[in-house]
């Protein structure tokens, strides 16, 4: 992938196109169904010509990887992300010769039907009308080379706070330290949660959606009940537990800040403040990393 | 408010400290209670030596104003934000002298408790962990002045989508149109809206939660049901709804941008397009703006 | 503007097309110049009939409005951003029948042009590159209706700082307050200023970028020079230079950040900190807002 | 850094304080020096305690890194934001028993003094009062671990832009390409540049701000005058040009969006558009990624 040039080389590149907003209406029946996604293409080959000498003649123009997005979500659909995701991989590395790699990143944004109907009637909602569902996104990023496909879904944004449950407590304490220890405080994060898949996985006809929303259980509920003496012992909780119930996932790495609330002090106001009032504090923020994965 | 210096004179003026982040916890009992908040306060009256002198013996610190916010959700509870912000500006103007007008900003923003009990058992949610819903934000603007109490609430960031039920034609033609006019399209758009009580609703026991919820009830049910001739009539009819159910309020305020989705040409593929992909453009939007009020 | 129905009628409505992106290229010679902007367009007049019936004969597409963005920029040039916005402002009113008023909002965002020659020879720029000069942004509001034109200019995103030379003591004291005073302080804001062309100045020759840039310079130094026993007090030193310095201006509107730079406790650590290390915070803020007018 | 619990192990993992905003002020003199920066860490060690049982006896608070970062700032001083982060990360590496490896990254925020004097009078600039330069960022990330000190400096949210003098033309064209070539388009940019250090200029004394204000020098230079057939060329003439002035760097990357504008078809007006009027689009937008080497 590199050349010389006065001993001066082309490392590693990639170019694709960035963002591309797409939304699709399936509209076979009058009860619509909506996937709204930002779609972003890379590009792996031996584009040395193009770097060192402007030759495009390699070069798929990344317009063209854009139009390849809106096309492919119309002839092969856009259903679950992973899968449109490794059509479009494989169709770049298989159809266009010099791309020997093609990386495609999906974010997906949540939609729930309006209710309609009276607050007393609520139905099933609204055949063709939606409220965005939260911050939250849904991710998967599709690698496919000569070496196969990898598939590494997740979520991100995902803000979850316990208001008790917490502990920080019999740290390590050296000159600069003046944080006293709490048995009880409120733990607060925004999770990114990434999951790889195994190849048997990719290779079969893994339920992509199912998967999702069982991993996104678990971490929910293994955030709340895990009685928490570090966030490190949470993520590891978090990670551990979705490993033992899906095979089907290699490895999970867990990106959690530590969104800090403080007790505000209320004494100089001769109020108590037992865990009741606190300042959500934007920066700092601790950030706490980790991937749990199998043997 | 203000006094002359050789001609030049002071003009309105205000000061206080914006965007307190704020998360109260109600422990009343083991199932807690979570409200999050962002409060920004303004206080007016004669600050004119302050700005001509800098003599600051009528000020108040707007890092005392901070300690208020802090020291209120405590001591005067942080139930409803209407009743915390009518609190708040009430003792700004009653209690400290030189403050003759004060103007409290809050917007609150969403939880949900973690459901949890396993994806076949759902229960009523955990007792003190939750997960944020969406980037929805409820807002209050309470004024108290001289005159009274002023309470204008609303939401924003509410973004909501139909698919088809939307038209745009018959518009104005001049040499600079080149639109083709639409009888089906998509319609999204992030909703602003705010609401101004009457009177006799904010002196009154108005259920300030109640009338919220049902307020985002008709706005979405009306942008639901509505065939659209255009946004313009839609937000009329957003509005008119909320005024004919809701006596106690006088008056609203609706900001829409039309965040457009337009269709992929996709016939250069050889692929028809029925509006079902779609770009979902950034900037720029269209931006519509309309208040409705009584006779 | 307004028409009844059941009692409810409509109120103040505008709408148009915002953020329009704009880059305008002048290439009369090899030397190009460049105009970066964004421009939002806004109209009134009496759209009942849109909002009531979904009749929009006298609707003026916001696609129109951008098409008309664009042609003017070519059509009319785009040098200073007032003349700009007069012209598309005065079109819509005169041009287009049902429109009664129209609001051009233009920020503009600054260039330089990139040094080339060698670190020891730099020359006068390069003559078709450029590099993005900050994120201060130049703005104008100009707003037509039968009553003639107003022009409202101004900046936002100028962030200053100065590291002494600033007081907050003498203050107001209540049951609230813990603040201590300070005879020593940084102090730095992000400084929003808008100020309003008189009449005269509206319908004479006012070289826009002239004033423009005269302000600014005469904000800066202000803010420099002016011992700040409080923020309130500069901000008025600030407008009172600028209104005796421009005739053309009525009066002038100033909104300041308080962006608080708290001095780091390092007592613990066997360390003095004199005013030399800081934390700074990002909210709450001090939020100090004044007008400047003429008697 | 890993441990067994059925199966499930304990990968890569690392904590530290994000964000923490600091700014040193230098007051040896009244004519004071300012830095002002965001400093993250991130500590890396045999953690597994902390994860699989909650063990915080080998972990130092993040309260306690932030600490440390604003009393170094005091006792080793903030001068070139590499020293500062070499310090940092030594100090963890050798001072905290159980940290094995320390990540310290720094973005230094740019200031130019406020010219005083009057227009007519520029002088050298206010001694203690400053304006923001721009978005611009500098950037450093060090790492220290048992095998050595590595930094990699840079700089982030440069925007460039040339008018003329960029083509792209005899690309590759497949079933789903529309895009026309052009020999005359806008070339636009918002760079990142990361730059390491041989090992020899880590150990050495390289000057760090010399060095990163040629290498800006440069990539500003290159970016103007080299005649671009493809936005891959301009990025490699620019590494290159960095490679062979700068023999203490080992290698560069660069991450460039290609900030499209497009040229407005004016023709329904009666109008030519001779790459006058562009519209700057948002998103999508390319993105080209390249390091270049030494072989």
């Amino acid at each position: 992938m590199s050349t010389t040039s006065g001993g001066i080389v082309l490392g590693a590149n990639q170019y694709g196109k960035a963002e591309n907003r797409l939304v699709r209406i399936h509209r076979a029946t009058d009860r619509h169904e909506i996937r709204d996604v930002t779609v972003s293409t890379a590009l792996r080959g031996d584009f040395t010509a193009a770097h060192l000498a402007g030759d495009q003649s390699d070069v798929l123009p990344t317009d063209t990887q854009k139009n390849t997005c809106y096309a492919f979500a119309k002839s092969h659909g856009l259903g679950k992300i992973e899968d449109y995701a490794l059509a479009l991989a494989r169709h770049f590395v298989d159809d266009v010769a010099p791309v020997q790699g093609a990386r495609i990143a999906v974010d997906e944004f949540g939609w729930e039907r309006v209710p309609v109907g009276g607050p007393d009637h609520p139905d099933r909602g609204h055949d063709h009308t939606w409220v965005r569902r939260g911050s939250e996104v849904r991710t998967t990023v599709v690698t496919v080379d000569a070496g196969g496909a990898e598939v590494v879904s997740g979520l991100r944004d995902l803000v979850l706070l316990k208001s008790t449950g917490s502990e920080f407590a019999g740290f390590l304490v050296d000159e600069y330290t003046t944080l006293a220890p709490t048995h009880d405080r409120i733990m607060s994060t925004s999770l990114v949660a990434t999951w790889t898949y195994t190849g048997t996985a990719v290779d079969g006809d893994t339920d992509w959606d199912k998967t999702w929303a069982d991993v996104r259980r678990i971490l929910l509920e293994r955030f709340a009940t895990v009685h928490s003496l570090a966030l490190q012992q949470t993520l590891w909780e978090m990670g551990r537990g979705v490993l033992e119930a899906h095979p089907e996932i290699a490895e999970i790495s867990l990106s959690a800040p530590n969104r800090h609330h403080f007790v505000v002090d209320l004494a100089p106001f001769g109020l108590e403040n037992a865990n009741e009032v606190f300042y959500a504090a934007d920066r700092p923020y601790g950030l706490i990393e980790a991937t749990i994965t199998r043997d």
